[in-house]
Formats: structure tokens, C-alpha cells, sequence
């Protein structure tokens, strides 16, 4: 059924993850796992609808089983075909509590979303992305979707610094190891609001204070499309008012 | 039994641990955490006899029913007693495989031994250092040891360096929480391999090519002894000859 | 004579900068600046004969009156124009030495050649930039090429490191002071060896060991299409075997 | 006329370069560079008075005839002596503005204040560093004072951060350098307000907001005393109260 090529998005919402995969659907089969349906139904239907290919998987990426489960799928349905691109996009594992607060629950769900998620789908989606080297159109890769908390812990964050630390050493690590076999890991660090449907009546005192998820979409597009001469490990995009 | 002031040593071993007991333990009654006893009852017994004040505790800090059941048993004996200082030196998680040959288990395990280990400890420790405030010779300091990996993710390292960056993170975030309370948190860096029983037949090209953990300690004390006026978050630690 | 929109690179010789050059002459008139006529002739020549517009001025940046009276010059040729875009890609300061054979020259010459230099370009540039905010195409960008010695001191390398540190903080400074009033300042990292005709036949392990100049121009173009609800400030760019 | 072993410390004014004089003059005989002879006076007459050894040099560290000329003297006075540490804590360069308003006197002075005064002080030293590794008590330590633009460029600072960033790197190039050949060389970074007479009056919302003088020099002779298995580089301090 799969075309020629296609492209893994984790973590689908209706924000940053539907425009990734809008963007990599312009050019590839595109396949989206979150956890629950809901997510990725909407986006799913649209790319179909609009003459592109989309399949929705339900995956709980903390979970090796289920993620397991989920690339089974995926390589029987796109047995032929190249992965080219592969993109974590998970949201979860964002808690703020004074750190006393924190249950034990909150830490390791914490850990388990975003760190142990992000090994799970490196795990499922390397051997895919080293088998594509030589038929992918561009150097095949994998993004990891960062935050300020990648960079810089702060009071009451602790759970989602931890995780997000954790997710960037992951990308750092792989980067460093299958960069030279010819795989291109890139961490993007999303440093402020993202305007999605949920903080769309948000107000600032700037116009554009928010982050457009296409233009993130774009640059994630950008990485993907570099030579091996020349990869981009890391970009860091915020709005032009946001203080950093 | 306790005298007024005591420190909580996690993770000794022959090494850095024992180092930072003995440098404590001048100033201070002190605690030793590790999972097996033979870790650290050598140093209990040294310090014991030479004059100061010793316990070890049979904990594993990745199990929060074990560090709960140690510091009950912490709280009842030093019921009186300021905790003045409290030093996560964990040396576990440390994997080097290629990412794919690496489990789940070796992940999630890494990620327990330093991370969940970090955040038992500081759910431990910091309502203690927090009553010690006023009593404590020096402010109250909590001490997580770093390493190369907290700071750079390599090839074959990615679950070692991202419970390592998870830890900085976590040390990061409370220095935030707790700093403006009183509290002096602090993470070391420790860059190059430290002169214990097990690596001291290694050989380098040149001489004092590994770190002193009694030198580590002595820079921990130093760390300790900070006044909240000028605390020092982050010391990296290395051999003179040592690349970086 | 000038078209509606142009760019002005800085730093204009047969590798990098004519690869830049040749990418913002495909939408913009551009302006090439070098010491030596020499160096931007030949792109010059190439861009107008295939259609672009593109003038060269003989500047020395790091020289506050020869930056002034090539800033006159563009004023009056491009005075109903947009700047779009300024780039400034230096390639001076580099010395390599053991630090006690440096001379006061070499470090002089080395800062004078990247920080003051970079200041005189954004001095120039920049009240252009913030004039073009309503009409440029995208937002006005100003990017500043860094290296791998803006990250990172090394032995006998105290000046070049010097000098693309502060360049790096002078592109930092600028981000935060002039990105929130619309102007997109970045600083990109090149982390490598570029192919350019002078490291042509250098040999290495792999092939594709050398970042490629245009696709350093297509990052930059790319960062300079950004909109400004999602500005990059910094990418690192290298060869994927690259060691870093 | 001189004692066995001595320090120079460079940028002495009533605040930290006074503190850190009578900490290093506790142990070794003190030169004291600043270029006004009343910034160093009263604490050379303290500590001559108070048992120490102490002299003053007036000397332009921007300007290597006049640090050509104190070393001159220098090497003449303490010709039999080791010189067991070297510290620059010059405060020049600071110039807060709009980026526009800033001219080439401003950026060109900070760039000689901090870089160029770190460079021809380093040139000094270190011939004198390197004789005096068997003599030292502890490895011979040369220190630069950092500050918070070490480490980060902001709006309207963008010649402190040039040069503070550029004096980084010359730490980092000339640790990784002299490192090897047992010269200890380390970069505080000193991030917040110090208490000296110029800021007494000024309030905070907490007591103790403003680093200590003291505590800093206490710091410095830590790091002073490290031996050369086990260097800091760099050590971060700042009030407890304190955003970062």
C-alpha cells in the first residue's frame, strides 16, 4: 500500500506534530502514532483527503511493548519503502510542582515520557533509517523536539528539566554515533509558547509572540533536507520578543 | 547517639565516597549510604575508631521504599541533630554499549541508578537541610557528582550520559528552588578517571594522570563551606593533563 | 540602479562568502565587501552575466573609516532599497602558536579582524536593517559566521578563540537587543573543514569529509526566511564525521 | 627584598582585588598592578603594616609597554623568588548601551580592558608560572575573573560581553595549553553584585543579596591549593538569592 518513501511523527497533536506531519506529507507517506486516536484522526483525514498518504497508529511511546507493537505494523505495511525521516515530537512529561510536592509517580512518569520515550523510538526507527541510507532523497533523519527545560533547570521544574536533559543527551549520544554512518540526529530546542489550539486566546504584549508550528514544521523540513557535508545538530527557535 | 551535626554520604565506595566520609567526618557525625555494606563498612570502621562518628546503611537509592525505610531510620537517630551537608555520589548507570545493541532494561536501569537515585536522595535530605538552617556551622549544602558525560552525550554512552545530564538537571532546578531558601546546592563535575583500588594499576603517559578523590573531597569541604553570600554552583574537576 | 531589495555579504571570497553571495543574489541585488578586489571579482562577474545585480566595494572591516565610507557608498546607490540581509563571514584572525610566541600584533590583529570587525559591519548594517522592516520580504536578517573555536579555547589557539568568542557575544547581544524590535540575528557555527578551493585536494578518511559552501549558503538562506514568531539564533553546522 | 615565594594580583581596588591581596598575602609576599596608585595604597600599607609583604605597581594592563614595565621591575625585585599565583581581576570595559549609541572608542576600550589586559598580564606570568612549578608550595595558579557576560551577551552590553567572552576563551585556550605543563590556570565567574564601598548603600529585597569580597579571595586560594591531579577550571559564584 506504502508509497516509495516515508516519514514517522511521534507525538501528534493538534499543534507542532500536524504540522510536521502536513509539511513531510508533502513529499512522503507519513506515518503518526500517538497515544490516543483523537490526536492524530483530524490530521490523518486531512492529509488523505488532500491526496496525500497518512496512517494513525496508537502508541503509548513510554511503553516498549506498545511501541514494539506499533513498528511490527509499521514494517510489515512499509516493508518496500524507505523511512526517511523520523520525528519525536512527544509533549508529555511537563509537571510543575514545588519539588517537595513531587510524588515519586510525577518523576518517573516524567522520565518515562520524554526519556525512555525517545530511547523506544530510537530504538524502532534506527535500523529502519540506516537500512534507507542509500535510497532516502535526502540523508535520512531523526529529530528530537527540545525545550528551554533542554538547557537550563529551574525552580519547580525539576521532573521536566531532568527529562528533557535526558532526551538532549539521547540525540547528543546518537548524533555522535550515526552521524558518521551516514543517519542525521538533530535536537531543535522550541524556546517559548507554541500557538496551538490550546493557547490560542493567549495575549502578550507583542503581536506574533507565539511560535507558528508550520514555521517549525519548516525548519524541521530544512534539517532533513541538509547534505551529509553538512548537518545541523541543534537550532534553538523562539519568537523575536521572547526573553532567552 | 548522634552528635549535634551530621552529613549523609550516598554511593561510597573505596573511592571518592570513603574520601568525602573521612574529609566530613573531622567536622561532622556522618551517614553512609550504599547497597551493599561491604562498600562501606572498611571506612565505617576506620572512622569509628580513629575518634569520629560512623554508620552505614544498606540503601538502594534507585528504590524509594529503601531510601524511605534508611532515612527513617535517620531521622529517629539523629532525631536532635542538624544535617549539614548531603553528598550524592552515586557511581551507578555507567553502560557503554553501540545504541543498539543497548536494552531496555540497561536504559531504564541507568536512568533509576542516577536520576531516580538523585531525586529519592533530595526528597530525603532537603526537609532536613531545610530545619538545619539555623543550627548548621556552614549553610546547609546538598552535593551531586557529575561527570564528563553530564555534560557532553558520546557514542555508545547515551544511556549513561542521559542520567547523567537528568541529574545536572536536577541539581540545577533545586540550586533554583532552594538556594533562595538557604540551601547551597551544588554539582561537581568530575572529568577524567580517579585513582581508586580498582584503577591503580592503570597507566598514563604521564604521572598524577588521575584525579584524588581525597583532593575531590577537600573541594567538596570547600563547597560546604561557601557563606550564602557567594555559593558556587557548578566546579569542574580534572587531571592537569587530562583533554577537554 | 539597485533593484527594491539587496544583501550585503561581508567577507566575500572564493568559498563561503561566493557561495552566499550566489544563493541571495537569486531574490536580491547584493553587495560584496572584501579587503581585496581580488577576492569578490570573480562572483561578481559570474552573478551579473547570469542575471543577478551585484556590485563589489574594497572594504577592510576591521577599519572603523574604510567601513564608513563603504557604508556612504551603499547608502547613496541602494537609497530607495530594502537590506534584507547582511552577512558577515570574516575569514581573518586565524593564528595558531604556542601562546609565549603570540605577539601583541597577533592578538591585536586577531580581535581587530572578528569582534571589531563584526562591530563595524553591524553598526553599518544595522539602522538599514530596522529602515527595511516594513518592506523587506522577510525579516531583515543580520547573521554572523562563528566557528568551532566560538565554542571552545584550545592550545595555541588563544587569539582566533579570543576573537569568535566575542563575536559571538557581540551576535548574542544583538539577538536579544535588536530581535524584539524585528530584526533576526544569528549566528551560525561551522564546525569543519569547508571545501573551497584552497582545501580541495586535502585528503580525508571518508568522503564527503568537508562542509559544502552552498549548502552553508541554504542554511543561511534559510534562517534568513524564518518568520518572526520563530527565529533560530544558532545552528551548528559539520561534515557527518565530523568529530566534535 | 623579597620573600621566597609571592603573588601578583592585577585590577586591586577597595573590593575584591583588596581581598584577594590579603588572603594571598597571609602566605606569600603581594604585588599589587592597578593603575591608579590610590586603588592599591591603602590595602599595601594594611598588609605591610600587619606583618605581610606588599607593593603596589601602577601599571596600564590595556598597554604592554606599561605591563612590560612592571614585569621589568618584577623580575628584578622577586628575581630569586617563585611565583606561585597570578590573578586578574581588572574591572574595566563596562559600558552599558543601546547598541547604536556605542562607538568604536567603547567597544575598542572594553576589548583592550578585559582581552587585551588578560592577554599581556598571561604574557607576563606565565614565564614566571612555568619557572617556578618546583618551587611553589602548590601549583603555580593563574585565575581570571569572570562575570556573568562571560557567559551570555544581553541588550545594550554588547562590548562587556565582547571582551568578557573573549577573556574566557583565553582562560579556556591557555588552561588547556599550560594545563599540561602543571600551570594551574582556572576562570571564576563571579555572577552578581559584590559588596565593596561603591555598592554598600544599595538594597535588596533579602540580607546577604551581595557577594563577599572574602569569600571570593577564600575561593580563589581553593583553587589556588588544588593539586595538579585535580584542577578546577571553572567555578560559578553568586548570592543565594540570586536569578540565574
Amino acid at each position: 500500500m506504502a508509497s516509495k518513501t516515508f516519514a514517522i511523527i511521534a507525538g501528534v497533536g493538534p499543534g507542532t506534530g500536524s504540522s510536521i506531519a502536513r509539511r513531510f506529507a508533502k513529499a512522503y507517506s507519513v506515518v503518526l502514532l500517538a497515544r490516543n486516536p483523537a490526536s492524530y484522526e483530524t490530521v490523518v483525514k486531512e492529509i488523505n483527503s488532500g491526496g496525500g498518504q497518512a496512517v494513525g497508529i496508537s502508541t503509548d511511546l513510554a511503553d516498549s511493548n506498545s511501541v514494539k507493537s506499533a513498528f511490527d505494523q509499521i514494517t510489515t505495511q512499509y516493508s518496500g519503502s524507505a523511512l526517511a525521516a523520523a520525528i519525536f515530537n512527544s509533549g508529555g512529561g511537563f509537571v510543575r510542582k514545588q519539588f517537595l510536592e513531587l510524588t515519586e509517580e510525577d518523576y518517573s512518569g516524567a522520565l518515562a515520557s520524554q526519556a525512555k520515550g525517545g530511547f523506544n523510538f530510537a530504538q524502532g526507527t534506527l535500523p529502519l533509517l540506516l537500512k534507507a541510507r542509500d535510497t532516502s532523497p535526502h540523508p535520512p533523519t531523526l529529530i528530537f523536539t527540545g525545550a528551554t527545560a533542554s538547557m537550563k533547570g529551574s525552580a519547580e521544574c525539576a521532573a521536566f528539566a531532568s527529562t528533557k536533559f535526558a532526551l538532549r543527551a539521547l540525540a547528543q549520544s546518537l548524533a555522535r554515533e550515526f552521524g558518521p554512518q551516514g543517519v542525521h540526529v538533530s535536537h531543535a530546542i522550541i524556546d517559548g509558547v507554541i500557538e496551538i489550539p490550546r493557547t490560542k486566546g493567549w495575549t502578550f504584549d507583542h503581536e506574533d509572540a507565539m511560535l507558528s508550528p508550520d514555521a517549525i514544521a519548516n525548519s524541521y523540513w530544512h534539517l532533513h533536507t541538509q547534505p551529509r557535508t553538512t548537518f545541523a545538530f541543534e537550532m534553538d527557535l523562539r519568537p523575536y520578543v521572547e526573553k532567552w
